[in-house]
């Protein structure tokens, strides 16, 4: 009963921890995805964590860049790499407001990303609408739904001015 | 009769003139993966064409730039973006002598090439394996085929180097 009581209690410590840090990082990613909305980009942000470490924050800059591939992931998988000089990403965990798409999610399998954590579920473009093959590498695990509601209402905010 | 044999006389015109086109470019594109050999970097080109201007030549630099999003293809994409100063690539052909990835056909997908032509299919990691779901955009035009054995030699011999 006793070690029934203590597995309890660090399993709740244990997802009390992820949960805030999971917290922590999404809200710099939310941070990110306001700086891309009032640079009239579409608003999504994306934080890279290496340990207990920021190392890489971006937002989306298709259009100030003129470059369709200059997603928020694309764009933090590059600045990780980079400061870690190192190709893959195996320790890493991703935090973006969007789940991404099928380029950025083919990037996150090449970098062998440990963790993606997306906020709200993109249910036109995201990766996830192909269910039955792999995208993502094997081992990369996914948690999603943490801000979901706030990134959201960015994303419906930005495209009902668009409108 | 007389308009029927008009008929195969263009048909016959239109793609010598294609082949040649194709020929031509999927050739530079060559020239690049063989830049990327030389620089001990996975031997693919790419190159974007627009009209009959070359607007972008890219190769394969994954390790020199520590970033595994440095494919052939999406660094071609950002420079032909970069060059039109626009995100859709809606005129323009690109040629590149291995199948794009899943991510490098994202990216297409997102930039709305007019035509992508490869050279060897990518049995491993082809964007084709998934037969099922519309990965590039529904109005982009696909050959392949073109110098397909020299391109696969280049990729043979460098992966036989690295054993």
């Amino acid at each position: 009963m006793a070690t029934w009581l203590l597995f309890l209690v660090i399993k709740k410590r244990f997802f009390l921890k992820m949960n805030t840090r999971d917290d922590i990082y999404m809200r710099m990613a939310l941070e990110e995805a306001h700086e891309a909305f009032l640079n009239d980009e579409v608003p999504v942000g994306a934080v890279v964590v290496c340990g207990d470490r920021v190392i890489a924050r971006a937002h989306n800059l298709t259009r100030t860049l003129h470059d369709i591939t200059a997603h928020a992931e694309m764009q933090a998988i590059t600045a990780a790499s980079d400061f870690l000089g190192a190709q893959y990403l195996k320790d890493c965990t991703l935090y973006v407001t969007l789940e991404p798409c099928l380029m950025c999610a083919g990037a996150m399998a090449w970098a062998q990303i440990h963790t993606l954590v997306y906020a709200v579920r993109d249910t036109k473009r995201g990766y996830s609408l192909i269910s039955h093959y792999p995208i993502l590498h094997p081992r990369t695990q996914i948690r999603h739904g943490i801000f979901a509601d706030e990134a959201s209402r960015l994303l419906v905010s930005f495209f009902e001015k668009k409108r």
